[in-house]
């Protein structure tokens, strides 16, 4: 083919089909089978346009957007590590970096660097895009998980305290959107989904 | 919960959840599973944000992506019509119409409309910004056949003239990705994979 670039391109593009083959923790509403990467970016974008009304600081939908479409990527080589398992949060982050080099190094240079930098801006949290696109992340499996009355939290023995921690900067992305998810947790504690503890 | 606005946002972002269960005639890379429907607008909303250099003309990036990412809500009433069914085909736009209405009718009013509008905009490959959604809606199938050496195509024996005719409008969207195509569906009805006819 005479477009490298192109070519370059559709090389990523194919790629992260992958991304469709790594299951998360996080089952389908109804009971449903595990959720994969791929199906929870898309939903996570489309909450952050959604619900974009309720960031605490002004922010650029369209980078915000990409950076949810792309934040899983990684996962094709460094695998899902869930919320609550501290053994694989330990290495998760050299896992993960040596991932975004391989995959994204597919593109061409202009991308890729523009890619691993809407990544590591994701997993910096320290722009507005990043807050809030984290505030959808962990929402968008507390939704699905609620739904399903507590069935993720309970099979794995959650306690509040690790919810909490895990969303100890959600405020930062969403007040209005953290009050709604304290409703929710209180009400999966007052049920026994999540453990009093 | 006082937030009633944030409770019909919320009522409609569980709802669409039910896109992961509307699965595609497509078939993931590595001779995988069907596709579902949330997969492919993930994977066709990236594709618009990493080819947008090839559109003929001019457009809104953010408008086409949450184009792509709610094109297909509509199955969850209407099912998946598959490109070349005819006689699905004939009733498509009268179930999804319904669909549609029932569906975006979850969120707040001007949601609903903003939502309604962008479906019908994508429906009727007027705006810049929907011409180039369909040219990524044809190629990314396109390029999962391709990399599964034309099984789809093969299973319903589909001919050069209906690829074709589905992609009539692709090179008003993108010169440059359809003379891409073309060279695949050529490569595909020399290897058998189309029929050529």
């Amino acid at each position: 083919m005479e477009n490298e670039r192109l070519r370059r391109q559709m090389d990523f593009l194919l790629e992260i089909d992958k991304e469709k083959n790594i299951f998360r923790q996080t089952h389908l509403s109804g009971g449903g089978r595990a959720e994969n990467d791929a199906e929870h970016a898309w939903h996570m974008a489309l909450m952050i346009y959604l619900l974009r009304e309720y960031a605490n600081q002004d922010f650029d939908p369209l980078k915000a957007i990409v950076m949810a479409l792309i934040h899983d990527v990684v996962e094709i080589d460094a695998g899902d590590t869930y919320a609550y398992d501290a053994a694989g949060l330990a290495t998760q982050a050299e896992r993960e970096e040596k991932a975004a080099q391989r995959i994204f190094g597919l593109l061409p240079e202009d991308q890729r660097q523009e890619m691993l930098e809407l990544f590591h801006q994701f997993e910096a949290y320290e722009t507005p895009e990043a807050r809030f696109a984290h505030v959808l992340d962990n929402l968008q499996p507390l939704m699905l998980n609620h739904a399903n009355n507590g069935g993720d939290w309970r099979i794995h023995n959650v306690a509040r305290s690790q919810v909490m921690k895990r969303n100890e900067k959600t405020p930062a992305g969403s007040k209005t959107l953290w009050a709604y998810m304290e409703d929710l947790i209180a009400e999966n504690v007052e049920k026994g989904n999540i453990r009093d503890a």
